[in-house]
């Protein structure tokens, strides 16, 4: 059994005084602490970080995260563009099925900000095809066409996403470590400056710094002494095609859908099992694309489903999703998140979640997603 | 039990005809027709590239990979700066330890002729500590400080260093896929446009493209079919200091002796039990080194042992290096280096290295090295 036994996140947002690595320092440290458990205890270390090569010529991590942990341990850089964080995890989860008795840090991070927009926007599109590079399109391009693709189908508007970006800045008001703090209206969402219809800034996640760890172990003996530990149940990672044009479809996210399938079939349980859900929020629309594919809601039901709302905290639903703020409005500091997310739902399944907390959760999953949907992983937790 | 059971790599060299996914494309589809191994029968794949995303905004490769294969598998992509291949190698041992009856395939590749020779020399100091890079040291120049520092305390000269170019371009004769087929003498190496003291050109290895994979399985049914397999004794990884001045010691590098240290007790067996090794020679001071940390010849004898060229083909030795050429003859792309050393080894024990055949090989070793010594990756495998 492989168990989450400890996390630790630095503030997400615009951190102008750390660089990459003071934000990699606090999470390794701070994870460390919090567990406290000695850095000798460590067998490995799993890195996820994007665009540290692009933005600032900044490769070769394993050796740049042994020169801050001492020693001479194992270290492995993980880039898989914003599912780096769940393809990190992923892979730490298969070298502790391999190994009984280890014990290892996921961590993610990203430092964004020190950038102009035009370097990160133009590093962000090294997730997408180089067709789609060339002509022109960021991911907000890509995201939005998803969208007015689904809102044809299935007749929704800009109103429908609105939902989304409501919730989960009122999800991120409850988040001390989250970029956004501010409560919005849904008027607000939907008049916001228009960034690529139908999306105005409010349905789009920001450029983020932070950094994220966990700690994730197959030592029975160590579990043993921790009362706060979930366990992974599973995890499961699906690819797909990079160019939007070649895939099956483009109102939702195939990728996310065949690595949901086979988690539930590994965990053993079922959608109606999970009280805390993490998806990948990077614009309102993959929410409600997440809610679909992961099977949680009906396939074209998710623009009406998300107006109940009772998927926010403080509405009774059965599942609460995005407790963390989301992509949205807790940050997206890319090599982050995926971490993030899984140490919110630690919290969340360990009863640390405090102002946020889901009574009685005991089953939580996260949904991590690379660019258009070229990659997905999704992880399930037990208590 | 896990095995390598085909082995392809495209010609090394300036393929200005090739792009990177030209490289990936040719490399993918030759493992599987030279292995008569249909992609469905492929459960993932690990993915070892250093500088798409520095060189060409290239990041996401998962989801490129997915799109050249099709389907929906899951695809790793690796970067530990010039180790990345030994490092997915390593973590594709650890997936299908987790996994029996699994099958992946390992591929590397880099494309780095298409752009200048500033860019790229800029991308690769991305491998080196910040303030390596801030200082404007260069790989060349790092290497030639560790081979000053080695001089200086075992009375060797330039002229120790020639024996190792003349060695592996005479093994790259041999090699049809090898960058450089020329046979230089040592005086050539010797008389060689200084680069940086005292390494001339010769002393150091190429800008190449090109891509190289295997297929590894712990799939008992598949293996059975295959009478062309090694098996994988040992993998083992270790990190280090990025940066130079923070090391224990610099005539050597310490990540590649732990390594090996540990790859031999896992192997359980001896140093004179390998009969044909691929050492990380990104610079000839590198293989000096690689023989001595490795533990095949004593600490401070590198210098003397070389000149025997016990090492080099068709002189009688028991222990055969580089007969693929080595980085510096075969050529060096950086995430297929590490792939195309284990191929290498696999040509040789299972019989296949024509020209270049060490006779009754029967165990053979792979040593690939990140940056400055920052990460080490020591394999180890037998018939």
């Amino acid at each position: 059994m492989i168990s989450v036994i400890g996390y630790y996140t630095t503030k997400f947002g615009e951190l102008w005084n750390k660089a990459l690595f003071d934000l990699v320092d606090e999470a390794l440290f701070g994870v460390l602490k919090e567990t406290s458990i000695e850095k000798k205890q460590i067998d490995a270390v799993f890195f996820s970080n994007m665009m540290s090569g692009v933005l600032e010529n900044n490769l070769h991590s394993p050796s740049k995260i042994a020169e801050i942990l001492g020693g001479h341990i194992p270290v492995f850089r993980v880039e898989a563009a914003c599912a780096s964080g769940g393809t990190a995890f992923h892979m730490a989860v298969k070298y502790l099925e391999a190994h009984a008795g280890k014990t290892v840090i996921v961590i993610g991070a990203e430092k964004m900000t020190d950038f102009s927009p035009e370097e990160v926007i133009s590093a962000l599109t090294s997730a997408s095809s180089g067709e789609e590079q060339e002509a022109g399109i960021t991911f907000a391009g890509l995201y939005a066409m998803m969208a007015q693709i689904y809102f044809a189908k299935y007749h929704y508007t800009k109103k429908n996403l609105s939902y989304v970006s409501y919730k989960n800045h009122y999800h991120g008001s409850l988040n001390e470590n989250a970029q956004f703090r501010r409560r919005i209206t849904r008027k607000e969402a939907i008049a916001s400056p228009l960034i690529a219809y139908p999306f105005g800034v409010l349905d789009c996640s920001p450029i983020s710094d932070g950094a994220s760890a966990i700690i994730l172990t197959s030592d029975k003996n160590l579990l043993s002494k921790k009362n706060k530990a979930i366990s992974v149940l599973a995890s499961e990672i699906a690819t797909d095609t990079i160019s939007l044009k070649n895939r099956a479809y483009m109102d939702g996210i195939e990728a996310s859908s065949i690595a949901a399938q086979k988690a539930f079939e590994g965990a053993a349980c079922t959608r109606q099992d999970i009280q805390v859900a993490e998806v990948h929020d990077c614009f309102t629309i993959a929410e409600l694309f997440a809610m679909e594919d992961l099977g949680f809601w009906k396939k074209g039901t998710a623009g009406k489903r998300i107006t109940s709302l009772d998927t926010m905290l403080g509405n009774g639903g059965r599942l609460i999703v995005n407790t963390s703020g989301g992509l949205k409005a807790a940050g997206h500091p890319v090599g982050a998140t995926g971490i993030k997310q899984i140490g919110e739902i630690f919290l969340q399944l360990t009863n640390q979640a405090g102002k946020r907390q889901v009574k009685g959760a005991e089953k939580g999953l996260t949904h991590n997603v690379g660019g258009s949907g070229g990659s997905a992983v999704v992880s399930i937790f037990s208590i």
